[in-house]
């Protein structure tokens, strides 16, 4: 048995998420739809994590054992050669069997793009969320601060999917404004790495920054965590502004 | 009888092209089709041009009459409130009643984006040609630059679409490598200006410059140009990395 690492960037717009899914179109069925026919053997492809409908990836990780002697390089350029071009494969390694894609997770990183033009810049309507009014970037980045650390993010957690603990550790919070380039226009542009995210929190917690930006009350963003409950925050934004960015290992 | 100008930017990948056809969407008849309802007229919106199936445009104008009240920003908001997220309208003005968005043209800007990294980005499969092998920069402006000029450019004009004469001038030809962002990979960024464009000959010149970037043999762009046949020249590049970018009219 070996064990291949690889590592995906994919447009999520036309798929049904990464998770395998019975009748429709997942990145990780149409993962394992080729591995098998190339290998003949029945493959399971771990991700680091899951991603819903819409949501695209620059950077996900994903491993699989396989007992097919093809090296790495055959496996990237086969699938880079058979998959749609929504789903290109950035590298692939074989790893130690030891390796577990969720496992050994040290941290992650989601971007999330808010096109706040009016009107909004239609090239982007699958790969941003127009919010429909332009945000005020300073109040966000101070409601962005009361994030750090190693909090319980309850508030953030969409019902449903219980997990043990709500308590996660924020790493980095980056707001910035991204400047209008030949090709796009201006955009707002969100970064939070933590040690792990509960079900739905990175667009929850946007979805919460635009509400305080829009009311100007960046302070509440404490209240809203210390209240632990989904309902003191704001809306879940929407998939299609958001992207998996990175998975960080330990080395 | 008024006549109102609106410059919109679209999303072509949804929409078979500009120009009204039976049984498919178009950008034309999702316009003209809000326009009837607002104001209860037969209203044909006449756009500076045509563009094919999967082509977008970052500005394009058209206008249309009506014998509405409406002023011009009542159309803005109400087309904006009522079509979908992949058209938008920038600005909507009232204009004498003799301008006429084809005839009036001083000239039409186009850009054409290649994605030329391996893998490509998957979030750019629609918005951009991937050609599958890292491009020479300066064969390809080497090449561009004998574009320049009053010449006859039937050798960039696709069958089956005869116009009277097939010489044009181009006024501008910009080739630069976009440097890559936060956002996107490096790209390549082809612009031509010219006084008018023949059917497809935004698309069959990326072709060709893309053919002799990778023959490195941009001299020869003088004798495809001389040729006078669309079978000197490269292929027609894929629809959806052009934009059209700027129209331009006498003040």
């Amino acid at each position: 048995m070996r064990r291949i690492r690889l590592e995906i960037s994919y447009d999520g717009t036309n798929y049904h998420g990464w998770q395998s899914q019975p009748d429709v179109s997942t990145i990780q069925d149409s993962l394992e739809a080729l591995l098998c026919g190339m290998t003949g053997e029945r493959i399971k492809v771990t991700g680091s994590g899951r991603t819903d409908a819409g949501v695209h990836a620059i950077k996900q990780v994903a491993s699989f054992g396989t007992e097919s002697a093809f090296g790495a390089g055959v496996f990237l350029r086969a699938l880079n050669g058979l998959l749609p071009v929504d789903i290109r494969v950035l590298k692939a390694d074989e790893v130690e069997l030891n390796f577990h894609p969720i496992r050994d997770v040290v941290s992650k990183r989601y971007r999330y793009l808010i096109d706040d033009n009016l009107p909004s810049f239609p090239m982007l309507r699958n790969y941003s969320w127009s919010c429909g009014v332009r945000l005020n970037l300073e109040a966000m980045a101070c409601a962005g601060k009361f994030l750090l650390g190693e909090q319980d993010f309850a508030s953030f957690q969409t019902a449903g999917s219980p997990k043990k603990t709500t308590v996660r550790t924020i790493l980095d919070v980056l707001i910035r404004r991204l400047e209008a380039t030949a090709l796009y226009p201006s955009l707002v542009c969100i970064e939070v790495e933590a040690t792990g995210f509960l079900y739905n929190m990175m667009r929850s917690i946007v979805g919460t920054l635009v509400m305080l930006a829009k009311s100007n009350e960046p302070e509440l963003m404490k209240k809203i965590i210390d209240a632990r409950k989904r309902s003191a925050a704001g809306q879940t934004a929407p998939p299609q502004g958001l992207y998996l960015l990175d998975v960080k290992y330990k080395k």
